[in-house]
């Protein structure tokens, strides 16, 4: 379960009336949403996978993940932005972050930084402790197949896996892209790689749900079916009422249009750093257009309020946040020891952590409501697969009822070309 | 050598008597600094540590690492802030991104998480690949031993340290701290821990030069001597004259009066991922006071040109950009293939990645800067422990620079402390 705390963000709406009509567009929104009739609505996708969920593609990544959990000692997911980020929220979010049972999973393909591909095949070389070989596998993704990153990884990995593997690498090698034609089709044809189709009407931001996300994800061992169905659940109750959505949405729309620029994304479970990573990019890529939007910041805490929390707390007044919080403990882990005054601390012995941190989030939200920014908590009722489907829909639903409010198109990203295009000329690459 | 590069930058100013008036302010900070006149003066150590390295202090710091890159497989940094941020930064920037030779660094006691506490317990008991146990060092780093996040991990490390070694714990527990009081050196002096000092005119953010970061470093392999007389060759040269920090420093402050509020801090290079976290704290911290300062926000490219990118290019135009720069190739690793037209890549074969990814740092800026946004570039002659050693000090003397230019003082955190209190009356904490 899923719930929007906007109790620290509505103290701030001081002009009830204008709050009624931006209250009113927000409804609009929706309504758009779900008559497909907004800007961009041929990329509703991500709503269509959810009505009618592909039970055959879903089974083909769970045996294929499953094989290559058994298998694989290294899984490599080559991919940028909306082709990684999102397998890498669920990843984080759910994994122990120390090496745990199961395939080492790494990525690569998300930056030209050759430095780290070298050491990346210098790693791959490297033999396990007991002296054998290393299983990898690699599995690219890419929609167009052209996206530089990617497309230069793959050809170094891809290289790496044939000469190491031979015939046996196409076994290795899985490809995520688009239905039809680019380099990566015809690469899956020519090669006999495993390929899953990234349909058409799904732009990357909103691909976490389809084997983009949902093969790296399974061979971390994650229960993708929850996390799937997750998503699906929550869809059939914002199909029939999303109030809170709407509520939420409303109140960032007002403070974008009275002036804040900011938007501070945090959680104080460390486990949700890369989910943060991955709002922030669902939101700023689809708001941030024609010289609106709030700038999305992730952050982490305590950690981060030991870096940014000065600036939050008495910088300009031009920011909101927006805190993750997980409601279920992840573990009842306990401060324990007693009568060791000697480190001032056993007036917290038998509390557990869950209960401290809370204590330093409620502390926090209080601290900078005071200092004037408000807040928006949005509760995971616990840190599970089935929760995180619900909070992919949840965002994915706000991202496109808050941006249609502000009159953007969610679902394009036509700056992102311009640096695409100066550096292709740069490259000397032709057409 | 660092050299900043204000080209993409200086082009958006537009009053250029308004201009020289803003640098004439620069140069007053500058004297203010050098007089040690400025608010917070007596926060001056990070340079008083460079006039006058601690011989003795590095050479124990240096024997110390030395032992336990000889013994530990594991070391621990258990510390928050300014007390593992530093460090964090120097070693992602010049360590292997994949596990290499030497004791693997680990940090601890920078948030509340519980599950991250009790699985980095679970992973301490793990015996080695061999079947033998771990053999664990930990350090404790915190100037006044009372931050909280810190001395709950530090409980709960040091007991499992003294249940595991018993009488030898103590040769494994290393405490860094202020040089009189506190916690932490009672009990350096209780059970013998060796102690290392953070100088009383030291902030957290400005100690990286201090056994707080050289430690760690060093424990990582990395040549503290070269880092630390880097830094004091910058600090020298600084001294004679810091033109292109006064020019840096003022266009800084002339684009924040002139009501920019944001500075993305990148680079194309993913080793510096850590290092412009550790910018965004000395700045952020150091000028986001009495309602003033531009948000520092880190970033990593390309990849994050794939979520915050968008934005970057179409958005509100109230933000400026920060690129940190490599020079020289990290390596000449290169794209390698011929007449394999399938992946359309050949026109970049014989191209190394470095100049592959210097493409798309330039495509990048020249985009960013046709869109609205005034762009820094930070040059970094290479990457190696000098020239991150002249960075480190390059920022701190900007940032002194910088914020004097707001009347602010640059060396306190007063905000840091509402969440603190906020925290400790929820857990009831007396006194």
């Amino acid at each position: 379960m899923i719930v929007a705390n906007t109790d620290g963000a509505k103290q701030f709406i001081t002009n009830t009336e204008e709050f009624k009509r931006v209250k009113s567009r927000a409804e609009v929104a929706y309504q758009q949403v779900l008559a497909e009739k907004g800007l961009g609505s041929e990329w509703l996708g991500w709503r269509r996978i959810l009505r009618n969920p592909d039970k055959e593609s879903l089974e083909h990544v769970e045996s294929k993940a499953s094989r290559i959990r058994e298998e694989a000692d290294l899984f490599i997911s080559c991919g940028i932005g909306g082709s990684y980020l999102g397998a890498r929220a669920v990843i984080e979010a759910l994994s122990s972050p120390f090496r745990d049972e199961g395939p080492e999973i790494l990525f690569a393909g998300h930056h030209l930084g050759g430095n780290y591909l070298e050491k990346l095949t210098e790693y791959l070389e490297k033999p396990k402790a007991d002296g054998t070989a290393k299983s990898v596998y690699l599995n690219v993704i890419s929609k167009s197949g052209s996206t530089l990153e990617t497309a230069l990884a793959f050809r170094v990995l891809r290289k790496w896996m044939h000469r190491t593997y031979g015939a046996n690498a196409a076994d290795r090698i899985v490809v995520t892209t688009g239905p039809h034609g680019g380099v990566l089709n015809k690469m899956a044809e020519t090669y006999g790689y495993d390929k899953f189709v990234i349909p058409d009407d799904v732009g990357g931001r909103f691909s976490v749900l389809t084997p983009v996300g949902l093969l790296p994800v399974a061979v971390a061992g994650i229960n993708i079916r929850e996390l799937l169905y997750g998503a699906v659940n929550k869809f059939l109750e914002c199909e029939e009422s999303a109030d809170d959505i709407l509520e939420y949405a409303s109140l960032r729309c007002a403070f974008q249009e009275s002036g804040k620029v900011l938007d501070v994304i945090g959680s104080f479970d460390p486990e949700l750093r890369a989910f943060t990573g991955w709002i922030q990019q669902l939101l700023g890529e689809s708001e941030g257009k024609e010289g609106k939007g709030m700038f999305p910041v992730s952050a982490s805490y305590s950690t981060d309020l030991h870096s940014i929390g000065q600036m939050i707390q008495q910088g300009k007044r031009n920011m909101i946040e927006t805190f993750m919080v997980v409601h279920n403990p992840i573990t009842g882990y306990q401060v324990t020891g007693n009568g060791e005054e000697i480190d001032g601390l056993d007036y917290l012995s038998g509390k557990s952590f869950h209960e401290i941190n809370s204590n330093a989030l409620d502390g926090t939200i209080e601290a900078h409501i005071e200092g004037g920014v408000p807040v928006f908590q949005i509760v995971i009722e616990a840190l599970d697969a089935r929760n995180l489907g619900e909070l992919i829909y949840f965002y994915e639903l706000f991202t496109a009822i808050y941006v249609y409010m502000l009159n953007v198109n969610p679902f394009n990203q036509p700056g992102v070309e311009d640096y695409k295009k100066a550096m292709f000329r740069k490259l000397g690459k032709e057409g």
